[in-house]
């Protein structure tokens, strides 16, 4: 756990957050990708070591609607940047928590992507990532 | 907004959750604090420039007391660093974010704080800081 690499906020309007974090912050997004893996579309923004990811749906079927379908607008997770995933996740099975893909996947930004569950952190989604090399 | 100065998480009990963030960050958290006007105790973990809070009512009056009412345990806010906390309420206003208290007030870990409502926010209760010099 050497940084917060992200903070990941779910939103129903891409363009629309993009505008209002821009407000929000000062300046525009850097990037934008689509991960089809997850289903969503993402933009990024900087703020000192840390980034900014807004996060919308590209189908129904996204963990991002379906989470939109349940709460509303906010936080969606917290990304952790690791140096090594594999070893993070045996360390936390170790310490009790309880781990939603054993195996990293490709998330957005060139990483490889662990998530826990929210039930074992105290209700925060928290995700761990180490940038592919 | 120069970086995520902290993110302050909602919990139920402090002594349990300081616990567990210090198994899932793997370090202890480094200093506890309450602080009178928001009716919390919150404890601080470091993790690279940006500290983990984690806030528990020490009131039924508290806003922690209320959000925990209303919603479960996980992210309340994200608090950003600011150099001129003043000229940054000015400009938010300006860009038409709805601010919480336009005076600043004393927050934990030697802070003036400005909370933006979370609904003009894409549901992120965000707060601004600076440093007391």
């Amino acid at each position: 756990m050497r940084k917060i690499e992200h903070i990941g906020i779910a939103v129903s309007d891409l363009e629309k957050s993009n505008s209002l974090f821009a407000k929000l912050l000062g300046k525009e997004h850097f990037k934008t990708e689509k991960v089809d893996g997850e289903k969503v579309a993402t933009s990024f923004f900087q703020v000192g070591e840390t980034k900014i990811e807004l996060l919308q749906a590209t189908d129904e079927s996204s963990p991002i609607a379906k989470y939109l379908e349940r709460k509303s607008e906010g936080v969606h997770h917290i990304a952790f940047d690791v140096e090594d995933i594999t070893a993070e996740v045996e360390r936390l099975k170790g310490e009790g928590f309880e781990i939603l893909n054993e195996n990293p996947k490709l998330g957005a930004d060139n990483k490889l992507v662990v998530f826990l569950h929210p039930r074992s952190t105290n209700g925060v989604l928290i995700e761990l990532c180490q940038e592919i090399s």
